[in-house]
């Protein structure tokens, strides 16, 4: 068991309460006032999550759509953040990007707290609140023997971005940059899905995690599962498992046609013995971005 | 002008929706359908927060502590945390921790985030919500000339706790490493007090921001202000300096008496050349933690 399993199996075993989801959800939903109250919190850390040296402007946008991709796997329309924020080298231009992501979702700074860095590889989090607009709010658990599965668009532009800005190349690096988190077509889709998940760390991981924990196999058809325009098609094995690209994964029933534009990429079968499976085969090797 | 509040600054002219309350207050205080909620966001890192070396349950219950502490003083009654957690060398002791503080404060765990590390200083963050007990929320802001100032306990057992930990003497730490925030204080003060913080960053530095918000100056009587029993006499100006004893410093109108134990440490006056007095003059030299 890795050290972040561990740990996190530790809070599991303190987070009885319902809205915690047994911590295995995307967020919390907790009930306040007559409203559903939908919360998440999403760390980064330079050199795990971003590059040393990006732009702290879109290291801050970043931190916001992750987190307001967690809302969109909800159906969440976002009230407010909080910032956590270690002080750094260029901490004007992190506030710069701040405020270009809350302007451009709409969203409030409502608090947070800033401290001073121990030395070291900054930290970052941010907590993003959001209200329910559909009850009971949808989670990964609920995938249907004979629904279809479904993505919201394509897989690894945020991976070539992401080698494109490590190698200095010159293509286009916005999809890692300043991933857009799909919270229209999450409100559109939280009243019809039987299970939704954002993909943050890789299709084939983040599909595995929806079939455990609806307890059935999501069968995958690799030419369905669409592809950014500049992948090489030989790469698009790794871009099954590179996360980044905040689409969201869903299952519908088949008579059900999905109410925003999306790809049908599978169907869900009775559970086997592999969770996820992709042209009918357990795909090998790592599925996706795992800590370790 | 610091990088701290260079960067406070650019964010507040940001946090412009009046839940943020211009950033200047313990915390957000949301409507969420027809309940208020509380909403704080507290970082603790490595070095800065706590001793390299120090136990990660005591580390774990502070941060639970600290983020509670600004509930209290918004009369909140605690409704969840959300944990952003760095791993690092011992992370089972940091859950057990967790666990401690959250049963000892009847809290739940909703949710939170774990990374894998970047190197160097571990940083931690906790967001805590919570249900405003009473509306109109306090706020640090409503001090009014001829109120008197009260604090709810003595100061100076957490800087002796930090003293004896990081000089390895036998004197007791308990005040420093495990805080308890005045919940049960703040939830009879809210309907009574017109000002109302707790005390993080030290006596003298809370008393002057908020007497800055309510456009007052705050004369402390010296005499008046508890001290820990083992504090040295000639240690109380540093005393006067020190946070992390988490107690609650608030403002009432003379007719009334407060409700829980505390302390008439002074008496608000009209706003002069310093936002705060002791024994009549200014304070001289730093008045409390300040990041640089």
């Amino acid at each position: 068991m890795s050290a972040e399993s561990a740990f996190i199996a530790a809070l599991q075993a303190l987070a009885t309460h319902p809205a915690a989801r047994g911590l295995a959800d995307d967020c919390a939903v907790l009930e306040v006032g007559g409203e559903t109250l939908i919360l998440t919190h999403d760390m980064m850390v330079e050199g795990v999550h971003w590059l040393a040296g990006q732009d702290p402007a879109d290291v801050a946008w970043k931190l916001v759509a992750v987190n307001l991709s967690d809302l969109a796997a909800k159906g969440a329309e976002p009230r407010g953040v909080l910032l956590g924020y270690t002080l750094a080298a260029n901490n004007a231009r992190f506030a710069e990007g701040i405020g270009q992501a809350l302007a451009h979702f709409d969203v409030p700074l409502l608090g947070g707290d800033t401290v001073g860095g121990g030395g070291g590889a900054q930290a970052i989090g941010l907590t993003a609140l959001g209200r329910a607009t559909h009850r009971p709010v949808p989670s990964r658990s609920g995938a249907q023997v004979g629904d279809g599965v479904w993505l919201t668009g394509p897989l690894g532009g945020a991976m070539l971005g992401f080698e494109a800005l490590r190698d200095g190349a010159g293509a286009d690096t916005a999809a890692f940059r300043r991933p857009v988190p799909r919270l229209a077509e999450g409100r559109a889709l939280a009243p019809l899905v039987t299970a939704i998940m954002d993909v943050s760390d890789g299709l084939l991981l983040d599909a595995s995690r929806m079939a455990l924990a609806s307890g059935v196999t999501i069968a995958l058809d690799a030419d369905a599962i669409p592809l950014a325009p500049a992948l090489p098609p030989e790469r698009c094995r790794d871009a099954f498992r590179w996360g980044d690209d905040y689409e969201l994964l869903f299952t519908l029933p088949l008579a059900i046609a999905p109410p925003a534009p999306a790809f049908r990429i599978g169907t869900v079968i009775a559970r086997g013995a592999d969770p996820v499976l992709l042209d009918g085969c357990a795909p090998l090797g790592q599925l996706g971005y795992e800590h370790t």
